[in-house]
């Protein structure tokens, strides 16, 4: 009997949610472009828009401008690029690439912003789940993890601008959106066409943009109904799991306020490139730090921040459930990562 | 009864090929990151690097780098952005929009280049269809129109770099490719990822990918089919008609190199964005100049260049077929704005 595989990396991509695909597939039969002004064109703008308004509902930016982008990455450098701000060493590499890295970041993953306006900081932590108060007046925010998973409100989270994507919560990869107050003067990077109310160049990718006003729909319903505080429980399982085993695991972040799914497990002198590759194999997929730069495992730049050695940064793991994750997957991924750890323990000995 | 529309502005944007539109409902059900290493990582990878060779091949670049974009006008940025290159005012706003626009261009839409090194030249015109012969040594070219309407080789065409767009051809809208001979160096302008060897961050659309290699695949299939050659027939048959009428039209650099697929009509006196209109209300999709700004018309800057005052630029439409046009679509569009521009007169004398 062949096991099924158990998918616990959802904070690396999320499944596409039925209602995106079933959006997408219809959204193949529009054959007009956007900027056309005959009825193709102005069928394609209506989808474009439609999706726009659902965006903004579901991350309480109605108001507020939604600039359709490629992804987080090409949002972060549109929001950040050139403007000398301030963040610190647990962002994102795609928000990292563009600001400072010298906020303090204290042992349970919390920042301390001094002055919002010239600043950066993420919502939720990727790699450990971390959640942050955000300062009123920020600069920008990463939501790309908190969106779809805690109950957020741009208009009013206190930042003049958010980064959010779509595959995070259910969408298509390769869309995302800067989600800007209105009146915010941004300057467009892709240019030579009046996309997005001039901020952003390039025939709209319509497609994805209709996965993603309907997954970012579905997400928040699906949010509103309660399911992740069931997800929110199966961590618990899990961690207790793990912790019942008597061994020297740590849960990093655990004292602070966490996204409901996401598990950061840290066991000294056990590779976390190892774990993934073994778990791998017996069936499980989940990450060592985030995956964002292609098979290079470093040490979490993350925990570093947070004051873990470099070892202890490398053995760290990464596990994050989504809301069709089981118990019984739980339990089974807990059961075989405790039968790895106890013959890591023994060759180690 | 009601008549079907009929669709002519293949030049703005292609409907989806059946072929893509499969490859990505298929690719829907891959739920990885192609960044993470377990198997579902893996899964989206391959995937990703079989679209790479499907494209790579059809564009006739094997050997050279594809490096996967949001579109052409991310591929313009990346390829154009700070390096002071020169071109021609004929160049698509996303060229121009980082190159000069001071290189000469003719009455019949032709473009000489001095310094192909420093140079940026299309291969084929999106207003006019006319295609250019490109020297030797040429920095960067934009075949986004040419790609998948003429046989074109990235390796024989003489240019360092080249951008391609998928929905030129009948791929998803939001997605494109720089192109580079191996070897160039290209700084990234998205960062915070290893993405596409270094060049560029983000996540991949992978759904929009896999469309792009499945409708590559078949443009370039179909073109050695020799059905371009059946477009450009009924393109004549259009024109023929329209000049039989006895009318002042110009068909725009038809004594040029141009696309089987391309005619651009100057009628003086009767405006491209009335006509695009009057056309609409007949059940026919066509645009004055390029659709890539949203709704705002201008008189077209290609044909100015080329010498054309700004009362007959501002008079100019474009019809552009597609492999899926019939000729009775072609006769019934020519009856059509025959009778509107015979209107047109009527109130004009």
């Amino acid at each position: 009997m062949t096991l099924m595989r158990v998918y616990l990396d959802h904070n690396a991509t999320a499944p596409l949610r039925p209602e995106a695909r079933a959006a997408m597939i219809a959204a193949m039969d529009v054959v007009g472009n956007p900027s056309s002004v005959h009825a193709e064109g102005r069928a394609a703008k209506a989808l474009v828009e439609r999706a726009r308004a659902q965006v903004a509902s579901a991350f309480g930016a109605d108001g507020a401008d939604v600039i359709f982008t490629s992804g987080a990455t090409e949002a972060a450098a549109l929001a950040c690029a050139g403007r000398g701000l301030l963040g610190a060493a647990i962002e994102h590499d795609a928000v990292g690439a563009w600001v400072s890295d010298d906020l303090p970041v204290d042992a349970g993953g919390l920042v301390q912003v001094a002055d919002p306006a010239r600043s950066v900081l993420q919502m939720a932590n990727s790699e450990t789940g971390v959640v942050q108060a955000l300062p009123e007046g920020l600069a920008v925010t990463d939501a790309t993890q908190a969106f779809g998973k805690l109950p957020v409100a741009f208009n009013w989270c206190g930042a003049q601008m958010a980064l959010i994507s779509a595959h995070k919560l259910g969408g298509p990869k390769g869309i995302g959106a800067l989600v800007v107050r209105r009146g915010t003067e941004i300057a467009a990077q892709l240019r030579g066409g009046g996309q997005e109310m001039g901020r952003r160049a390039g025939t709209e990718n319509i497609i994805g943009i209709a996965g993603f006003g309907a997954a970012a729909e579905a997400a928040v319903r699906e949010l509103a109904s309660g399911v992740w505080d069931d997800v929110a429980k199966l961590r618990n399982i899990l961690e207790n799991s793990l912790e019942a085993a008597g061994n020297k695991t740590i849960f990093v972040g655990k004292d602070s306020p966490r996204l409901p799914n996401t598990s950061c497990i840290v066991t000294p002198g056990w590779k976390g490139e190892t774990q993934v590759m073994q778990m791998d194999l017996a069936g499980f997929a989940i990450s060592a730090g985030s995956a964002c730069s292609s098979g290079k495992v470093r040490a979490s730049r993350v925990l570093r921040a947070m004051g873990f050695d470099e070892g202890a940064a490398a053995s760290a793991i990464r596990v994050s459930l989504g809301t069709q994750t089981t118990e019984e997957q739980v339990l089974r991924f807990a059961e075989a990562w405790l039968a790895k750890e106890k013959k890591h323990r023994a060759r180690a000995a």
